[in-house]
C-alpha cells in the first residue's frame, strides 16, 4: 500500500550537508566546554511525568510532549473520571511519562538522584534535543538541541566570568565576531522595584522598561502608569530612562539610583567585580555590555542574568543565554545548591553562520574520489586499492555497477566528488590508474603510490 | 515539595565517564563510515504514526512508544468509540505520533519524501536513539542508540563486500580482534526448503536447524517431524547436519544439496562471490564465516544476511547484524528499490569492550590540572593563566571558592585531576607557579611558560 510519506510539524529531516554544518557548530561548542573542564552527561529522552510536570508553569505544562502508557491503559481511568472525558482527569491517569523539555529540569534531576557520585562544584555540559507542542513558526521547532554548561555547588562569582569568557571562546572560534554578551542582574532588577516602591511589580515594571528601545521613554511611562506604578516611583526612574555610555558609567547611574537599595547595591557590586575581571582578562572578539533592561528568567534567575546577540547587521533574535539561579534542586529535595548556567541556540547559530558564509567549506566535503566501474574485474582491482587509501584516511568509493560511463561520471559530478579514477583493461594490465580531476578534466596515469600521493 | 527523583525503566543516566566511552565507540564508527562514503543523515524523533505502525508486526505496533495528542484531544473521539473503551479504538484517535522504533523505517520514509534530491546509490549513516517499550532486562533498553549504514539503489554485490570490510575496519579500530563475521543469504534456505518440498515451512525448518548446536541432530529431526516437514525432506537435509569445514567446502556441500534449486544456486553463486573477494581483499583482523543456520530477519531480508559475534571466549549475543532486502521503500510507494545495510550494537560492544579491558585510557581523561583558590587577587592572577593553557589546549580549571587547601585538594584528588597548581602571595610576586603532580607529591616552582611547558 503506497502511502505519501510526510513529517510530523515542527520536525525536520536533516541530509548530509545540515548533518555536518550542525555537527560543526555542536563540536566547537563541546571542545571549548571540555577546555572549560565541562563534563559531559547525557539524560534518558523522556524522564517521569511528575518530574516534569509543574515546573515550567501551566503554558510549559501544556506544551510538554505526554506519552501514552502501553498496553490497556484505560484500565486505570475509574469510571467516575472516565465519563468526566475530561483531559485533566484522564491524562496522568494514561500517561506516566514524558519527553524532556529542556535539559535544566532533568538535569536538577540527575544531581539529585547522583549526589552522592558527584563531586561539587559540579561543572556538566549536555547536549541533546528537547521537545515542545509548541505552534510551529519560523525558526522555532517542536524538536530542537539544547547545548547547556552550568557548574552547581558555589556561589563564586569566578563562574560568572568563565562562562563571559566561554562565550567569547565559542564565537571566536566560529568566526562568529563582535557578538555582544549582555549582562543584567536580577538583584538590580529588585532593587530598582525597592526603590521605586513597586516590589510587588517588578515583571509589570521590567516588561515596560524592556520597550524603551522600541516605543521610547513617553510609552513606556505610560505603560508603567497603567500598571499603577506611582508618579513619585516613576520619576525616581528618571535616571533609567537617560542611561548611556559603558560599563562603568552605567554603573554610576545605577549607584545613585539604588544607594538606599541593600539587594540593589549588592547587584552594583556583582556586575562591578564581574566587569573588573573581564577587563583584566581581555576578551578575543565579543564585547560585554550592562544591560539594565535585560530580564529574561525572572521566575528563575536571582542574581547574573545572560543574553547573546547576534553581530550588528544581523536581524536575529538572541543565540544564547544564562543566569545564575540559587535553588535549582530544591525541588527535587535538595536545598541550597547555587547554580549558574549559559545555553546556546544551535538553530539560531547555524542561520547566523548560514548568513554570513562562515561555515568552512572543509566541512561538507565529503568523498574524495570515485573509481569507475568497468566491470567485475577491473572492479575487483579497483577495490584492492580503495581498501589501501581509506586506510591512509582518503574517503573513496567504488561506483557498485558497471553503468554506462555517462551515468557514473554523472553521479559524481552530482555529489561534487572531486576526482575520478578509470581502471579500465589497458590500466588493469599496466597497474596504473588513471586519475581525473573534474573540475580540469586533467587526466593523469599513476602507479598507486603517485595516487595515493596526489589524493591524500 | 521534596520528591524522591527516578528516572522511568529501561532508561539510563549517562555520566562523564560512560559518555565518554560511549563517544569512543560512535566516533570510531563514523570515522569508518564517512571513509567508506557514507553520508550521515538525521530524522525526528517521533514520526507520523501512520508511517510506522504496522511496518513491524503486532508486536511491533505493541512495543511502539504513542505520544499524546495536545490540548483537547478527546474531541476527536466520537461516543461509540469512547464508550467502548477500548483501546485499539481510541488510541488512533488519541496519538498520531510515535517514538521511532528503528532507524530502518524512518529512513525509508526519508529516501522516498526526498527521493528527487538523493542521488542513487545513495549511501546513508545514521546514529541516533530509537524507543521500544520492551520489558527491560540485562542488557536491553527501551531507549538505546541504533548505528546504522545502508546503501540503495544498487544490487551490486560489491556492497555486501564493503559492508564485511567496514566491520573488519571498525572492529580492528577498536582493538577488538577476531571478531566473527557470519553470513548466510536467505535464497539458500529458500532454495532448501524448496529441495525438501518445504516452501510454506521456511520459518519453522530454520527456527529448527538453528538449534542444531544446542539440541542436537536428533533433537531437530524431532521438531522437524513435529511440523510436518517429512521423512524424505529430512533425509535431504542430512549433508547439512554434517556440514563443516570452511566456506569452500561448506559451498559445496550446498552445491550438491541444492542442485535442483536455481534460487539456491542463485543464493551459492552470491556467496561464492562474496567470498571470492574478500579472500583477495583480505581482512585485517575479523573472520568471515559462512553460517546456514543463521535466520535473523526474514520477514525482510531477501539475500545476504549478516551477522558479527565477539571473539572467542566473550558471552555475549551479536554485536551486530544486518543484510539485503529488494523492496526497502516499498511500503512508502516507491518501487525497486533494493537496498543492503548493517547496524552496530552500540551497547553490548560497550560490554565487550568493557569486559576486555579495551578502551584506551586517554578517552575519560578530563581536567589536567587544577588552580587552588587562595582568594580573589590570587585566583584572578590564576584565571589568566588558566585562559592562557586553555588557549593551547589544556584543560584547566579554577577551584571557584577560596576554601580550605584540604578540600580542595580532596576535590582534585577525587576527580582524578592529575595536577594542581598553586599561586599563593609569594608566587603572585614573583610571578611563578607551583606545580604540584598529585600521583608523587612533587612540587616545582615554575614561570608561566615553563608551566605551560610541562601541562601541554
Amino acid at each position: 500500500m503506497a502511502q505519501k510519506p510526510t513529517i510530523p510539524k515542527g520536525t525536520r529531516d536533516f541530509n548530509a550537508e545540515e548533518v555536518a554544518k550542525r555537527s560543526y557548530i555542536v563540536e566547537t561548542i563541546k571542545r571549548q566546554f571540555k577546555l572549560f573542564g565541562f563534563q559531559p552527561i547525557e539524560t534518558p529522552s523522556f524522564e517521569n511525568s511528575d518530574t516534569l510536570m509543574g515546573k515550567y508553569g501551566d503554558e510549559g505544562d501544556r506544551l510538554i510532549f505526554k506519552i501514552l502508557n502501553s498496553g490497556a491503559y484505560l484500565n486505570k481511568v475509574d469510571d467516575a473520571d472516565y465519563q468526566s472525558k475530561s483531559e485533566t482527569l484522564i491524562t496522568p491517569k494514561i500517561s506516566e511519562k514524558a519527553l524532556r523539555y529542556d535539559l535544566t529540569v532533568p538535569f536538577a534531576r540527575y544531581v539529585v538522584q547522583h549526589q552522592n557520585d558527584i563531586e561539587f562544584p559540579f561543572k556538566r555540559y549536555q547536549i541533546q534535543p528537547v521537545w515542545r507542542a509548541d505552534r510551529p513558526q519560523k525558526g522555532r521547532f517542536r524538536e530542537f538541541y539544547q547545548c547547556d554548561a552550568d557548574v552547581v555547588g558555589s556561589t563564586s562569582l569566578f563562574q560568572e566570568v568563565e562562562f563571559i569568557q566561554l562565550y567569547d571562546a565559542v564565537f571566536t572560534e566560529l568566526q562568529l565576531k563582535g557578538v555582544t554578551i549582555k549582562i543584567n542582574n536580577r538583584k538590580i532588577l529588585s532593587g530598582i522595584a525597592e526603590v521605586i516602591g513597586a516590589q510587588d511589580k517588578l515583571i509589570d515594571f521590567t516588561v515596560a522598561l524592556d520597550k524603551l528601545d522600541k516605543i521610547g521613554e513617553a510609552k513606556v511611562k505610560e505603560e508603567m502608569r497603567s500598571k499603577a506604578i506611582s508618579e513619585e516611583g516613576i520619576s525616581k526612574l528618571q535616571p533609567l530612562f537617560d542611561l548611556k555610555g559603558d560599563f562603568g558609567s552605567q554603573i554610576k547611574t545605577l549607584k545613585s539610583i539604588l544607594s538606599s537599595s541593600a539587594i540593589g547595591i549588592k547587584g552594583i557590586e556583582e556586575l562591578e567585580f564581574i566587569n573588573e575581571m573581564i577587563s583584566n582578562l581581555g576578551l578575543k572578539t565579543a564585547h560585554l555590555e550592562l544591560s539594565v533592561t535585560l530580564a529574561r528568567g525572572l521566575n528563575y534567575y536571582t542574581g547574573a542574568i545572560f543574553e547573546v546577540a547576534a553581530p550588528d547587521g544581523v536581524d536575529m533574535g538572541s543565540i544564547g543565554g544564562g543566569g545564575r539561579y540559587d535553588d535549582l534542586t530544591g525541588i527535587f529535595g535538595l536545598t541550597n545548591v547555587s547554580g549558574v548556567g549559559i545555553s546556546f541556540g544551535l538553530d539560531r547559530i547555524y542561520l547566523v553562520l548560514e548568513a554570513l558564509g562562515l561555515f568552512p567549506e572543509a566541512i561538507t566535503e565529503s568523498t574524495k574520489v570515485l573509481f569507475i566501474n568497468f566491470g567485475e574485474t577491473e572492479a575487483s582491482a579497483c577495490l584492492s586499492a580503495i581498501t589501501k587509501l581509506r586506510q591512509h584516511g582518503v574517503v573513496a568509493e567504488l561506483y557498485p555497477d558497471s553503468a554506462k560511463m555517462k551515468k557514473q561520471m554523472t553521479y559524481a559530478n552530482r555529489r561534487n566528488i572531486p576526482y575520478v579514477v578509470l581502471v579500465g583493461e589497458k590500466e588493469l594490465q599496466a597497474k596504473q590508474f588513471t586519475l581525473k580531476t573534474m573540475s580540469t578534466g586533467e587526466q593523469l596515469t599513476l602507479n598507486f603510490d603517485a595516487l595515493l600521493a596526489a589524493l591524500i
